[in-house]
């Protein structure tokens, strides 16, 4: 069941094309992605804006769970808790590394810490839920 | 402190000059918030994205803690959970009704249903804390 | 569908004995619940502790799906966030008011606000997330 | 500032007198609870109630912020998230392991892994902001 990083990369293209993010480790339960910051990404006062933050953390999600089940297009995101706790910075790329706690029939659940990458603090922590489709091997 | 609908606006457009947030209403504890819905807006599906309805609502909050306390730029979101619980219309404006529960010293929090235009089943609920600077009155 | 008030609470008293709460109302995708406040509900301070409240809310929650689906013992909570707004009175009993925002066949949501009885301003918000079982029907 | 795992201790057994927690580990940002499973934890069917796993989890924040602030008998939990990921063990202790993501000067943040003693699996997963009263010198 297990996919690689280029087989996700391919899929995610497909489905987003409009995303920036890049995955760069799959499996085990875990992806991190990464994603470019500039002007886009950024509010005045030099911080990057919280949606941009929610979305990474989203695909992070995602992109470990299809590490788990292989390519499902009909997942979809229930819930998602964001805690932000620290200003990212402006200039480096975000970091998000994602760990699933629970891939269950109906209901995957994980949890995302986001970084400025070269920071180990976090700048952002988040809880997500993804509703999988009944048949999954199909 | 009640500030007008034009002021948050004109305070938004130079804050968020990317928002495409309409205000439509602030005042008593209450905001409402429109937004369009385009390609910019839509997911391969035709959904419209989580992160824009969390951006929608983000902003949603922010005009109802603004119309409460004034303007200031200083308050920042902390805190934000969102369910989605149905697929938005790809073809109408999304609106956002949020309702503050508290307004503290130190901190706001205040939910938002999220609806496509022209229908009363919520896309999304939204609830969000907001840190307010200590000193306010400056 | 429909059940009534008695059903409900006759329901919970044979599957959570132990539990206070009584159902003050049930239907059209609402329910209300109400709990007593004594020695046991107190933390040092006067204030009712945050777990009483938390499980109050579930329980409010809970009563109003099954308003909802029938009497369907296997409905189990996958997630519930809480914000504390006030401190609650020591001397009142809790009022919980659910209203569901979603009833799917496989995930119902609710938000539930709490008060101290006689007071307007809530005590605690939540937000919460059921599990439905498959067959409802059985 | 650093307390130690004695002084927590009876500092919860002063002002929790009824709570069952027993503070295993507190100290760099962490901490670890443990809790009886006993009847008055269990519902019908041999599952740890709801409440008890989130009361659980926040003893262990507020452990654990003690251990960074110090004893501050004003910090009080905001908000609090639980995920239910799998049914606890009805015959072993609770385990819960907090790890603090932040402590600003009137924030914290941290998220709690809930497990069955013996268990790697995490029953229920938490994230919880405490307040931090202003004057924490004193």
């Amino acid at each position: 069941m297990a996919i690689s990083k280029e087989e996700v990369s391919a899929f995610l293209t497909a489905e987003f094309p409009q995303s920036k993010c890049v995955v760069e480790e799959v499996g085990n339960g875990r992806a991190i992605v990464s994603h470019h910051v500039g002007l886009d990404e950024l509010r005045p006062g030099g911080t990057v804006s919280g949606p941009v933050l929610m979305g990474i953390a989203d695909v992070a999600l995602y992109v470990a769970i299809l590490g788990e089940i292989g390519i499902v297009p009909l997942a979809v995101t229930t819930s998602l808790t964001i805690n932000f706790l620290r200003k990212p910075s402006a200039s480096s790329r975000i970091i998000a590394i994602c760990k699933l706690m629970k891939v269950g029939k109906s209901l995957a659940v994980g949890e995302v810490s986001l970084f400025s990458q070269g920071s180990d603090d976090p700048v952002a922590h988040v809880v997500g839920t993804y509703s999988i489709p009944p048949k999954r091997e199909v």
